[in-house]
């Protein structure tokens, strides 16, 4: 679904409904006493993530119009990182905040809802390119919230003995034991001037733009992400332990918290088992390898003899490719990828790219709280290309760039191989 | 209630079931998101302090007579400190365990009482006194979590800037107008040979004996304990920026953090305002002051121009006075205290003393798990006497040692004058 | 100085020498006390610059020739950073190390380079290109050492109340006041594709190749680095308390360590007091501002309407303005610069740059340990240019990558303003 | 010696140049650069130890009488803890401070002593007590600070993978193998009412007094130290991770430092291997452990099948027993002992007790700075009874209490059993 793709208003307030309604359907397995759950500093609670994207429809929508927040005390409790407006609950103690209980916040998601609905409804036309503006905005805003709540869920749960799941996989054979999984080869690319970035033709967040060229240098990318199998040979080999193959700072990384596998892995004697949305399982050796840092990314391809692409690369290829979402649907966790050509750009794994997150050439960021969107992130953060298959459909693009602190593991990130050519 | 006050069985089968019974009244008020919230790392959720006790009970009493745990699994999650018996959940993260659930758990607490009594009832004579010692500590021990579990939720809510309120006072105009707070004056005592310590003719955790001679030097002790009007004083006077008032770990622990009140305490105006378990509200300037550190206390006691007592001095004012528990009922924070004589030994605040808390002469931990109660405590931490508006009626007695590290503030705790005779 | 630019080995060995001699010119102002100081866990003690400089040629020019080592027992004190060559003392611990004393390392100073000078007169025609790579890369090693131990010696100085001058000023009145300031312009650059990067012509290291094209889009360079003026006025108007001029890393770096200025600076009044290797002084409003982090260098620019430029449009326009060492000589802070055009590009203030550091395209990190020295450390840090007037003349050029961690505030590290054209 | 044990004027005198040349005989094995080092941050170097006690004598003796001081801007640097006179530099970087020099502070050292001695020569009979008191603290101080100097420099030294050798042992052959060790026996006492504390008759610091009576109830004390090889069974039989020896503080210690051994020390096979002031050597089995930490001492004390005393215990016995000063002297660390009766109370190892370091009945902090000096630190640090073959002659005495925090290692302490008779 792309909100630009429509006739107008209903097709937009469509989109809204749709959205709203699929936060609350990744929150409905979970407990109130679940959604209450916040792992560490940087994660947030079901329910914080239910409220924060109903006070960002207050906040940048209703209350320009004149519609005043229903809970104006709420308001310190959910404003997230928007300096510009207000003070702020502090971030790492968002777990304590038993009170508004998810019950108030599911009556307020509705009331919102309605007065949002009416709102655009309501609104005259001369309004209507800068309302559209926010919507189009909010839902991508709710969108990420949505694959934050199921990664935060998954670091959660993932510290209790208990093992809980979330829900079992749809269709319980999903990992398909008929396909054959997708051939490892190198698709060329000779370099060259390119174009990146959005162009405006449909929604973007600021940070992909402004559209702009750039030089390549021949290059080729691998035709899927790096497996488990390909994870597990490394391990083996002492990878971990083996400094020539890492980053300064990842060494120092691997080194102070014993790390040994990605986050919710650990090798059984030849198995890989993974730990994931729905309980713990053997993961496939052709299935993309998931929930690595950077400097574990890093350190992989140095390994398999490679390199991880600049941004550039991967969205040149995923331009050409004219690939789309291609998730498995029915499993929470990446499975093998089969199919010529380039598989898994999308709806697998995030995949870590060298590129460290900046401003494109004429960058800038919006003036106002929106402003704080993306460009204060701009430091000490690696770029991932793609979607996982966590990310809701239709929220990322060839132009996206997510981003995370090389550290990062919760995200279902895992890599793709590039070479020079 | 005294345990051991009794004709046999069916008196200690009714306090078991009023104990447990009053442990689901005081988590009534709070929702399932409420019981799990943890507010630092040594504060626990209501829903541990339910399973904990829980845990205890089927591992002491059920296990022994053959009677299998319930649910194994959660064994690893509701052990607390009993390193004999085996591994445990991260105690920093007891507030991430939202499986079992609240409700769960409820039922788990039911299936255990009927488990309990049953077995009370059928036990042989040959077994019953070892049975009689482990139900006696469970109830004492039961009966700390009833105070923690208040503590805690006070401890947890007062991070949410919605300030909830956990129960409005019973008798909402419970600070008694009409009384007259009692008057501040002195108790003398001549010193000498006293004798202080459990006999051994009710319960008493292990801690509190040997029964031993301590031999003391003629002192006079505060008839009430210090209160708010007289902490405003010292607090107005720069008494926390005054250097010589403080012990040095003090001075750089109200430097590091920065302190100005104690707990939930703030100065506002000639006003005192404390956030409670009943919400906030302007503290009488009669009343004991509550939730100081024991540097707090020291600071203030010096100003005063007093100091601490030991504990003995005050357990053998507490046995002379035959001070019992004089809580003013219906609101859950001290009340200013009316009447002749000693007041507030019990049912007000905690007293910090002087004594660092260690082992009484000719004390020996009991061996097993059990042993592991109290001794290993005995190491930088101060003992409290006494007991607060928030200790189970009929916990506490005259030689009952509470000990909690120096910093320590989410306790109900506040001091009692001493001086030199 | 450029190591290449000789006839052959007398030049090099001349290099050698001068280069060594520079050393311990810069450590003879310091006693053997000031000489063992270390301010912080990733600085070093002038010592251990001395020390750490020596073993790089033992370990790297005379091992591999067969000449082992004077004092094998202090490998492991004076390896800094390559894994590759066993344990190491740890590094915040350098400050420890009384023992070896200061005279004890001089005399391994002038015995090894004994060593060397012989070994360079005596070695074959068939190894002498590759020897000549050690010597050039050793060269530039201990240059960068130098600088270090200024950096590393202001840092601890700064720490004691007594204030301790390093050096007088060479020319008292360096601060030449019949200079007029350089007035403040732009040079501007059309953008299209441009060559940046070492050529191979001269030393370079690993990190500044291969040399390749790179698309640039329209762009100005302010032709003078930002100044202590036009800083104060930032601060004035509460650069420091505006969180929409900074990264959001940035800001919680201010107010974590309450940051209102530069390394070393301070406003008093209208005054802004500087303390440097000369002690304290006020600085000239013209003088380039120095010793901010990377956060602060944005923030300025930002509030300056400007930006930082790409490593890429400093190197094209310090190539094209085929700009060289500038310094004033005299004095160890930068001055007020004069003169028409682009000035202080080299042998004033470092100039942060918007550039990540990471590895251009095609670069390979060299085989052994030598190919830890650059590569590894391509993750969170950013690039600067130019270089300071702590650099070793001959030391820095336009192609010339520095690289430091974003909060880093104890180089001599400002900044000069980009536009988009 | 005893600086009160003296005809007049001309003994203290005589007692204070003693004091202060013996410190500067201490100091005179270390170059400048040893006096540098600060291992940790309660240690300080040789060389702060040096300025801060003649900082004493210039602000507790001189100030007073109207001769100022030599160097004002010192003050800051060289005051420890007294709140009262004045700000301070931050004590963890007293190693940062090599301005003043080594000499210059030997400068000033000469000069103060001048002037103390003709100070004391001219003070009128008026002022005598006065100034007595003041030289005898004065003395009893830089006698604590001589123990320091050897503590820190030990810690620092062990840091430094050379293994820095401090000084020779006098007579090197000092550990006596004709002797035989003395006999493990216990020394019985009866209990009862007994006195304790300093009696004015000769110096003593304020926390010895007042001198009062105590109840003991019947005890045994060891006749000797516990033991390396004790220690040695201890370990060889798990006690590090045995969690029913330890306190519950301990045994979180133990886990999070990785406790195997006392500090500098480690077993190699049947060996026990001894870092100290002399170098490495291997311990003998019979010569007291020294280097525990309280927590260390009270899990040795009970895997023993003892416990620690208290330190009236130990006084009592002291005094009885007419116990002096039995160190052998020549060697720098502990050896084993001889003799029949009570051995090793003084010279050897400090003894920690189980007693919580607090005020004797009826202690009053004096006025004042010097009020600072014992009284504020009465809280979570533990007595320990004796002295050690570190502390000077004639320092310590029966009543004397030194104290330290629980995991305190670096100082010369190991322990006596205690057992109830």
């Amino acid at each position: 679904m792309d909100p630009r793709d429509r006739g107008g208003r209903d097709a937009l307030s469509a989109a809204f409904a749709r959205t709203r309604a699929r936060t609350e359907a990744l929150a409905a397995p979970l407990s109130a006493e679940d959604q209450q759950l916040q792992a560490f500093a940087d994660a947030s609670p079901t329910k914080w993530h239910r409220a924060h994207t109903t006070w960002f429809w207050e906040t940048f929508l209703l209350a320009p119009a004149g519609i005043a927040p229903e809970h104006p005390a709420w308001g310190v409790l959910f404003n997230s990182y928007y300096e510009a407006v207000g003070p702020r609950h502090l971030r790492p103690e968002r777990g304590l905040l038993s009170r508004p209980s998810a019950a108030e916040i599911g009556a307020w998601r509705r009331l919102v809802d309605e007065r949002v609905l009416e709102h655009l409804a309501r609104v005259d036309e001369a309004q209507w390119e800068a309302v559209r503006g926010v919507v189009e905005l909010g839902i991508a805003h709710e969108q990420q919230h949505q694959e934050l709540l199921l990664t935060d869920i998954l670091a959660a749960f993932a510290r209790n003995e208990l093992r809980p799941v979330y829900t079992d996989p749809i269709g319980a054979d999903a990992p398909h034991p008929t396909r054959s999984p997708a051939a490892s080869g190198w698709i060329e690319h000779a370099g060259g001037i390119a174009r990146i970035g959005a162009d405006g033709a449909g929604f973007a967040f600021d940070n992909e733009g402004p559209r702009h060229e750039v030089l390549l240098h021949p290059f080729a990318l691998a035709t899927r992400p790096v497996t488990v199998g390909e994870w597990a040979a490394f391990a083996a080999d002492g990878g971990y332990h083996t400094p020539a193959l890492w980053l300064s700072e990842g060494l120092a990384w691997v080194r102070e918290h014993g790390v040994e596998a990605p986050a919710y892995t650990r090798r059984e004697g030849e198995a890989v088992v993974v730990y994931g949305l729905h309980g713990e399982r053997e993961a496939h050796p052709d299935e993309p390898v998931c929930h690595l840092s950077f400097y574990e990314a890093d350190a992989l391809a140095t390994w398999l003899g490679g390199r991880l692409p600049p941004e550039a690369e991967g969205e040149v290829v995923a331009t050409e490719a004219g690939a789309h979402d291609g998730r498995g649907e029915g499993a929470l966790h990446p499975v093998p990828l089969a199919g010529a050509g380039v598989v898994g750009l999308f709806g697998s794994v995030w995949q870590w790219t060298r590129s460290s997150y900046g401003p494109y050439p004429g960058f800038r960021a919006p003036p106002g709280a929106i402003g704080e969107y993306n460009g204060k992130f701009m430091c000490n953060q690696q770029v991932l290309r793609g979607s996982s298959v966590l990310t809701p459909p239709g929220h990322a693009r060839a132009t996206y760039r997510n981003f995370w602190p090389a550290p990062t593991r919760f995200q279902a990130a895992g890599l793709r191989l590039a070479r020079d050519a």
